[in-house]
């Protein structure tokens, strides 16, 4: 995918493209032919930033999203995701068509710390974790901060705070491994003087262990209940999207592996925590991801980075895997 | 004033504006001469809810705000004001200049539940809160939700979450009257999917007692920091706007009092936890205020109202007060 993030993102996504097309011109140039055709895709609104849920682009092609649900997703502003597509003139005229597919490699940064920290340089991914999003709206009551006392107010930013804070200590309350987070809040009227009347934010939650993910939610969404009763905010809760945990095929994984190993790169077998377009393909095709180390593990930031050398790496380990995928009779 | 807030403000200044000239048509009308010229005012920004701080009109008039500093204040966007003033044909040409005032009145909604609860028609407040306002940025670090381990995260919107409960729990932990309230909040990059690293909120103080107020502000701002050292969240603080307890002339409000029970309305002696531009005012001139019931104390919302009958038995204090002041040699 080429899409992005508000504040960067310059190999998320975009190193799987150029990847791709390197391995594209190195076969070419080499006139090597292959058994089965190779096609590079980069997929629409990976990122799902603007127009949630991610990975939309896959999702329908894969038959797991239905195309005009997705269409009709909307940003904050109410504008439609099908409108914006063709205003750009991005809105293809071929039918998103699912086909069967021989394997399905993505190259992509890590996006987390682990390979730097244990000096590899190329990642196999045994899967990709779950992955849920949750949008939660909050109803106040607005008033005049001055004249209004404390007693009585139902201050639907107060009220999210405390939601943050219990999102925020749920992987340490859980224990497994799991991560939860809240990235966006959106706060109404918004204005210093007056008490907030209307809160909408997002949490997310995402685990290797798709039951530990949902009993997680289930204990916060308690918690929420809870806060929004004693605070006398209702609260309405949007179950956005979900994902389960994705074991990538083994074989695939097991080419990566190998393949770093003969080309000398040291790789490591791992979890992937970002979600990815292979979650989906991976419901309907052989697939495996390729990772490379990001530096000091910082992803969808300005600083995101990745060595040239490591670029090369996984460029290298993407010829040699799916020109033996392409090779298979 | 005119100027309102984002969402609402029917009554909320404006019914002043329209008073004031009902009063000055009535005299006229009467054909009455007064021995004071009598000026109505229409203060620009006393909402200060696009340019911070507010109350600049009156502060400006009043030699209490510099001009230019007034000027130079931007919105969110960077906008400065006199910019948009000029844009929007604002901007006057006489210079706001101090002149000697013999008395001035202010004809305001409550904004807030007290003289509804006691079933009152006027208020007549001995003073305004003291009003504190302060800005805080905090930086975080940005990255992945999924791949970035809960541990070692620097997680800007859970600090700020802290941070408002502080705000909301100040006024029981300090006793005394005061409000503490947190009204705005702005976090960056604000996607589900990162770690925020940038957010800005508001704190908005009010206390009869100016000492208080401070103290208040002194602890809060110490949790502050504990929490933001804590979290690595590096805070910077703003302060914004101070303007202290401001009680007005005894003489006047008296008058208003006298004057509401001579026409038979019921007034109540009280304080006025939202800010006027009568705070400035009094620092230069003899000053009171007449405040009318909002209903259901609710003001700054759509929903904000005042009974007809309110409206004229303000407007008829108003009148009757003015007319006592003006004629006085």
């Amino acid at each position: 995918h080429m899409d992005s993030q508000p504040k960067g993102g310059r190999f998320d996504g975009i190193l799987g493209v150029m990847g791709a097309l390197e391995v594209l011109r190195t076969i070419n140039e080499n006139k090597i032919e292959t058994e089965w055709p190779i096609v590079i895709v980069d997929w629409t609104n990976e990122e799902g930033s603007r127009f949630a849920p991610a990975m939309v682009g896959s999702g329908v092609w894969a038959g797991a999203l239905d195309r005009d649900w997705v269409y009709n997703r909307t940003d904050i502003n109410g504008k439609r995701f099908v409108d914006e597509l063709e205003r750009i003139g991005y809105k293809g005229t071929v039918l998103a068509e699912k086909r069967p597919v021989h394997a399905y490699y993505e190259y992509h940064i890590e996006q987390g710390p682990v390979l730097e920290q244990q000096g590899k340089i190329i990642g196999a991914p045994k899967g990709i974790l779950c992955l849920h999003w949750y949008d939660i709206y909050l109803e106040g009551e607005a008033n005049q901060v001055g004249p209004t006392p404390m007693e009585g107010r139902h201050d639907a930013l107060c009220t999210a705070s405390e939601m943050i804070l219990k999102v925020n200590e749920l992987p340490a309350r859980m224990g497994g491994n799991m991560v939860s987070t809240v990235g966006e809040i959106q706060n109404y009227p918004n204005s210093r003087n007056i008490i907030p009347d209307k809160v909408h934010f997002t949490v997310d939650i995402r685990s290797w262990d798709d039951d530990l993910a949902l009993k997680a939610w289930e204990v916060v969404k308690k918690d929420f209940e809870e806060i929004a009763q004693r605070r006398g905010c209702p609260i309405r809760i949007e179950e956005t999207w979900r994902v389960e945990h994705s074991p990538f095929d083994q074989k695939l994984v097991q080419k990566v592996l190998d393949t770093a190993d003969e080309l000398g790169y040291p790789a490591l077998h791992m979890v992937s925590g970002a979600g990815h377009d292979a979650s989906y393909m991976n419901q309907i095709a052989p697939t495996s991801m390729i990772f490379v180390p990001s530096i000091g593990g910082r992803s969808h930031v300005e600083v995101e980075n990745t060595k040239w050398e490591d670029c090369e790496a996984g460029a290298n380990v993407l010829l040699h895997t799916i020109l033996q995928s392409a090779m298979e009779v």
